[in-house]
């Protein structure tokens, strides 16, 4: 295989009407994007053509804040759209090769149910299932769910490790020859293929076996987007692909090779993990083009609902603070901590008011952002695959669907040119697309007993 | 409304390889129906070109049972398949009129999750979505949620009470014309049409508001299938619908009555519920075929399997009587106790040995089975839609898909010479082929407060 060029991976992640958050007041987006079932069967066939790696859905098991004033002028939280897996189940329908990768929270849910829906989506899509794992940080999640506010972030860690080996342990519940289904012996499976799951742990007690086969992929890919010290610890032991939200190419770098790093301790090779930074790309015919379009995105936020943005990205109320002025010293958070952190270095660093930092990253929503043309994009994209920072991108386009259409159009041919991306599929499977290969049964094991959760 | 003839509705029970539980030996069944999308698309469009109001999928959350010598030889105890709304949520993609009904169970599952799933497939299929709500009674399902054994009844029944309560609270989470995305304004939702669901009762705390809009249709419709007590009053306080598993014209009688008569305790009108009984049709040509067909299903039936079955369904194992003899008398059950008592008094009345009771409850698995003609099976349904025993059927292929292609091609077409059935579907949503008005949201409030539990 040392012979192939090797390709960058490219996730087109779906947010309703675009990743900007005012792209919904853009003449360009379908406002009615979060419940429109034909808005997302175009945004999955253009992936497709784009020979995109897969596509990706995040999610939110509730409105996230109460505070009506800018929660009624944003469409990306979570305030109206599709539930992620049954917008996934219908795509797959529609579609033949783009892989399916939904989030999940692991803190409200049971596994039997998590890994029931993804093995039915991976026999659903011939392959192509894979599960975001998250925790869910957000109070108004919580009190969906039974609780007065969120549970502290240890416990939801150590909860979803355990959920993420219960998971990998029921789709391992039968051998793959199992079913015989042998009409004249009368043998629909063979008992000998079937496997009792018997997790007994802290959080979670599940006899199994799963009542789904194992699965065309042996089982669904599991991809983790946490840049937290748990998080690193989670992606590192369980994950086959990586979103982060790194900004600059030496955090990109420094990720990158952290998470590698700490994969031998779980007995796994550095090569069997993907990191894929998410990427804003605003992108044009001619950099002034571009810049135009994104100045006249900026120019759709409303102030209120850019602070309030902020506000919930770093878990302190902001509005009592003066617009004009410099990011306060908050008062501590375990809420999305490590995002906070991120965005309180880029305040101090380009020394920003509450305004320029909300309206900077109520934008690109804290990622990283490229404004310029198709070889402007792919030289960035470019430096970071080859300088040690990534191994692909998930790619969040301001305004949907125009600008997937339009980094299909300019960008991939672009990095096709530049033998950086593949120009067909490799295969039926999401792990053929991404060079992952498919699992033994039982292969999860070695993570297990490997496991120092308490040394990370 | 009243000049227009009375139609019968009709749904399609899909059970992957057909409702009789040797379906998957005989030659015309796809034994790997389990995981087979393209089998549950032919269904699909043959149930749509039959005019059939819904299609229906029953569900286990695991395998039920783990006596391998007879589990490994059945293809229908949740051995096996898809999960249900993901594989509906696939079906929405594919077909533009037929109803999509899902059982989900409220004993393992967060009412949030419920409300949400089905909330999200009413969207992406135009308004055709309906929950078939059960309460999970088999110990191997408790088994994959932490607990040793089920949970009582009574404690089920409550909860099951309360979860619909929540789910029909936060499907009524947004006016209807709450979403007004106006691009101008930057008002993407009105938030006097968001309403906070606040729900505290015995089982369940939810905040709300449900993060999907409010559905095409209104909500999903509500399903039952409950024959027990507990079950009767929650169809009645609850149900659009109800599947009933009655074997006789006056079990028929006798149950749509007692369901109708208890409506409006709770404030509906008995025309608000339709009843529709499961039922098992063998069709042929002539009535010789009709029945060596099913002659030819009983005779690849294992009587482990049978004897097996029936053991499950009277919560008593059997295996250690004389198979030629009588059946016992059993220890006291809590499990499906409405369904034993059924089949005891079936085998008391007709003095069936358990071999017998056995072989005919596998094959049509305990419910009401024709054998015969177009003629014959249209007869006996026009009977009990005319002598009040039924609003429509819940139809139960023997061998799918050869079955259901019998169905549309024989009995339907002699229903439609007869004036009983559709020539066209009625609109674009469920409710239109049901004939089920479109519920004004808060409509659910005076069945909360008139809620008779204890009194029932």
């Amino acid at each position: 295989m040392t012979h192939q060029p090797r390709h960058m991976k490219l996730g087109a992640f779906l947010y309703p009407t675009g990743h900007h958050v005012a792209a919904w007041r853009h003449p360009e987006s379908d406002a009615d994007a979060g419940i429109n079932i034909r808005h997302y069967q175009r945004l999955a066939a253009t992936a497709e053509r784009g020979l995109f790696d897969l596509i990706f859905l995040a999610d939110g098991v509730g409105v996230r804040g109460e505070e009506l004033a800018a929660l009624s002028r944003t469409a990306v939280r979570y305030v109206g759209q599709f539930e992620p897996l049954t917008l996934l189940s219908a795509l797959s329908a529609v579609t033949s090769r783009v892989g399916l990768v939904a989030t999940v929270s692991t803190t409200y849910d049971a596994p039997f149910h998590i890994a029931r829906r993804f093995a039915s989506l991976d026999h659903l899509s011939g392959g192509r299932a894979g599960w975001n794992v998250v925790t869910s940080a957000d109070d108004h999640e919580a009190m969906n769910f039974g609780l007065d506010g969120q549970i502290p972030p240890a416990i939801r860690y150590a909860r979803a490790e355990e959920a993420v080996d219960v998971v990998a342990a029921l789709w391992d519940s039968w051998d793959d020859d199992a079913f015989h289904r042998d009409k004249e012996s009368g043998i629909y499976f063979d008992p000998r293929g079937y496997h009792v799951t018997g997790h007994r742990g802290e959080f979670f007690k599940v006899r199994g076996p799963l009542n789904v086969p194992r699965s065309p992929q042996g089982r669904p890919l599991i991809v983790q987007a946490g840049s937290s010290e748990p998080g690193r610890a989670l992606a590192a032991r369980t994950a086959d692909a990586v979103f982060t939200a790194t900004q600059t190419v030496e955090e990109g770098r420094a990720y990158y090779a952290d998470i590698k790093r700490r994969m031998p301790n779980y007995g796994r090779d550095p090569s069997e993990l993907l990191v894929m930074p998410g990427v804003f790309p605003v992108v044009a015919p001619t950099r002034a083009e571009a810049e135009d379009r994104f100045a006249d995105l900026q120019s759709l936020i409303h102030p209120a609902v850019a602070v309030d943005y902020l506000s919930q990205h770093v878990g302190a109320d902001l509005s009592a603070y003066d617009i004009d002025g410099p990011m306060p010293d908050l008062p501590p958070t375990t809420f999305m901590k490590s995002r906070r952190d991120v965005l309180v270095a880029r305040a101090r660093r380009d020394d920003l008011t509450i305004r320029e930092l909300a309206l900077s990253m109520a934008g690109a929503r804290g990622h990283w952002q490229i404004v310029g043309t198709a070889r402007d994009i792919a030289d960035a994209l470019q430096e970071r695959f080859e300088g040690g920072a990534a191994d692909g991108f998930n790619v969040m386009a301001p305004i949907l669907p125009a600008d997937l259409t339009r980094f299909v159009d300019l960008v991939i041919p672009e990095l096709q040119r530049r033998g950086l991306f593949r120009t067909a599929y490799e295969g039926p499977t999401l792990r053929h697309q991404l060079g992952i290969a498919r699992p033994e049964r039982g292969h999860w094991t070695a993570r297990r007993t490997a496991r120092p959760i308490a040394a990370e």
